[in-house]
């Protein structure tokens, strides 16, 4: 083990996030707000100990997969744990269970809070608790990597293949710092872009900021108690519109930048990806039924909703929890697929769920033409037994992990549609669920066992499940 | 496609279960019931219809996956739509739908009902209904092979293939026709000693054929409105030990009658199914805390409910629904797991399960340390990736008629603890679910399309996916 390597990142992490802390510091100076001092402390403190990790290089230059993991999972929960610190110091908020919940909610960019009045919060924890949602949207490693002269290639593709979401970053390799540094210039440029579309709807800058935050890294985190809701129609759908864009896989943006239109349109993911959005808007904008409301209300809503839980975000716009019980089957379902792979959302996403289908579909085939070999292919290429092989542990290792997890909370005795939407909310990294943890409640009610679990299930969920498994198990450290 | 073979073994289907109409022919002669002649007519009718159908010898020999998937699947709906005509011309059941409800339950060993009160049905309808799951449990073309001469062992091995349950039969291979007769000897013998057990605990004939049947099949069908409640704990007790004999994997009574002890005791899904029951039982027993009774009371139920869950049978002694969330988690855990492979059981079965773990231990140990290679062994065989895509298929294709299930039952608008455990239940085999499935409720409330649906998942369940999809996929059809 490359103890000097994981050492040497995790001091790395810790300079960022004091640096990311001036951003809320500046709030509470423009704001005069007293709890501005509990980031001051707190950056100190990140500053301090990210100084104290980082100020020798590691020796050992050797560096795999292992070490890329367990950098990244234990660099998110150090990530987590200092970035809950403001809430603490300043009491906010005063449990230090609940702060790291709304913290690991923010980073992973789910948006499930234990808060019961959000409006009661000082600016600068609000715009804190947006802000990691943009910070985890795109990867803080990804960042590092995009402004520091680490150690070599090898090296920062492992960071990266532990920190992407999705099952392959091949198209953005092999030019690895220009890649990290071209994401973070896109990303930057599209939340500028929506910060100025709700700026020309009349909102007010602090909320555009913390909104486009929260949008940009598919987070969920609102401003105001009703979410969405109070916004007028204009601003909810530009928010429709960019949660979907902030979903699809950047390769996408990349291909255009290069002006490679013709390939970005070619891309399988991103076509399914609003075949299967559109048809469920579809869907619920035909079984909402007229009492919801007229044709545009409810496309509207649907438009929003479908959108938010598909793309992972989790802001509402209605209390969906109130809607027919296929409506919620079918955001449900979203929850599990999720966004594009290399997007900023969560879920199993759509590349390994088009791949399952082809598998399938493959697998008939063979049953009915044995003699008949057909390969399946996805964005043209081969899907071959390695990448087979990791989708089927993947899904595995996944539902383990869900039912687990529903186990465990559901020791707390609410009902089943809480503890299973619960459990999908977090761990698909979306925010709300339904039943008690509907868009109108939050998550303070559980255990802080349950609690634990579930920010637990939201950094596996962020990281893709490997590295977090591999960080826990015993044999990652023994000689 | 060989369309005669399919024809010929549909014929034969269709003349033995004229044959078993003989026992509810015989019981409504007993006990002088006027709805016996419901199964005389029904019984000509499958005679005569499985005459036609098998009068001439098919032409063609060969004979592939394909056709035994396809002689499956028909011959399992033929049956069951045969089968549930004696309801309907008694007018017992007077909905065709819901007779094949009842009737498809029956055969695929389920046990869910839309029956209101069991109690007002006759005696010869009864021993029918309980006859199916005894019927079903073994497998209607396992007893063709081992009574009737058909075609060649490459035919019959298709046939069993597609029909045993779990993912491979090969310990009973070679020797075919020994061994489907072998296996119902060892069912039968098991069900008649259940029988002279029941006997001495005083319960009554018709009871005890009753509910031999049905444990022996793992199906269900009780025959009074509490289920097995009313009954004593010495046979609540008998009935427990029953079902879990029932759902260990028959290779494992082979083993034993073959006098080869030692590997029967050395098979790991055998261990892992009682390694996972025992625990199940364990966690129950602890959770329902002592205000559901003394501890051998809540061992007792715990134990019996566990049981009947994990074979997929269905059985309760206690309405499990208003349990604590934590122990319906662990049953609802249970009914995905399912019984062993080979058995009369139900759900993922075991050794899949085991299967799944073992390779996802692998990839976590393949990422960590990725230049050692290691195997998966399973039951002393190297899972090979053959093994591997074809549990990745089942898994997929499972999960994929699951979620679509339960998205097109919810549109009748229930509650969606409701909605996932009836398809939970059914899909699996097991029968009762939780809310308004559960063990005290029925599944009349839902419409016609939502009946058809789950009725259509029992078939898929009980027939492991593949015989259905190949039947209903286009390609299969294509010249």
């Amino acid at each position: 083990m490359n103890y000097g390597s994981i050492r040497y990142i995790i001091g790395w992490i810790l300079r960022v996030e004091a640096l990311l802390m001036l951003l809320p510091i500046g709030t509470a100076v423009v704001y005069q707000e007293s709890s501005g001092w509990a980031f001051v402390i707190s950056a100190a403190l990140c500053l301090i100990l990210g100084i104290m990790l980082s100020i020798k290089k590691p020796k050992k230059t050797t560096y795999y997969t292992k070490e890329g993991y367990i950098s990244v999972a234990l660099g998110w929960i150090v990530m987590s744990i200092m970035g809950c610190l403001p809430f603490v110091i300043s009491g906010e908020i005063p449990s230090f269970v609940n702060a790291l919940f709304e913290t690991v909610s923010g980073f992973t960019t789910t948006g499930a809070s234990i808060l019961h009045d959000v409006e009661a919060m000082s600016r600068c924890g609000l715009l804190w608790r947006s802000f990691t949602h943009w910070v985890g949207g795109m990867g803080v490693l990804v960042f590092i990597l995009a402004i520091l002269p680490l150690a070599g290639g090898e090296h920062n593709l492992q960071l990266m293949k532990a920190e992407s979401p999705g099952p392959s970053v091949s198209k953005l390799v092999p030019k690895l710092r220009e890649t990290a540094l071209t994401l973070y210039k896109i990303y930057f440029g599209m939340t500028v872009l929506l910060i100025v579309l709700y700026l020309i709807g009349g909102m007010p800058l602090f909320d555009a900021l913390c909104l486009s935050f929260g949008t940009a890294g598919t987070g969920g985190f609102g401003i105001l108690n009703d979410s969405i809701a109070s916004y007028n129609v204009y601003l909810q759908a530009v928010t429709t519109v960019f949660m979907m864009l902030f979903g699809v896989n950047f390769s996408f943006y990349f291909l255009l930048l290069y002006r490679k239109g013709k390939e970005a349109f070619a891309m399988e993911e991103v076509r399914w990806y609003f075949i299967i959005y559109f048809a469920a808007v579809a869907l619920i904008t035909w079984n909402l039924g007229s009492s919801a409301g007229s044709l545009f209300e409810r496309f509207h809503h649907a438009a929003f909703q479908a959108a938010s839980i598909m793309t992972t975000t989790g802001f509402s716009t209605v209390d969906f929890n109130f809607w027919t019980p296929f409506t919620k089957g079918i955001l449900l379902t979203l929850m599990f697929i999720g966004a594009c792979a290399g997007s900023t959302g969560g879920g199993i996403k759509v590349s390994r769920i088009v791949m399952y289908f082809k598998s399938i579909k493959n697998e008939i085939a063979s049953l009915i033409h044995p003699r008949s070999i057909k390969v399946v292919k996805f964005e043209g290429k081969v899907i071959d037994s390695t990448v087979r092989k990791s989708i089927f542990a993947y899904i595995s290792a996944y539902l383990f992990i869900f039912v687990l997890s529903v186990l465990i909370v559901s020791l707390d005795g609410f009902d089943f549609e809480t503890n299973f939407s619960a459990v999908a909310a977090t761990y698909n990294n979306i925010g709300p669920g339904f039943g008690l943890v509907g868009p109108t409640s939050n998550f303070d009610q559980y255990s802080a066992l349950a609690k634990m679990v579930l920010s637990l299930d939201m950094l596996i969920g962020r990281l893709e499940i490997f590295p977090i498994l591999v960080l826990f198990s015993p044999s990652t450290w023994k000689k």
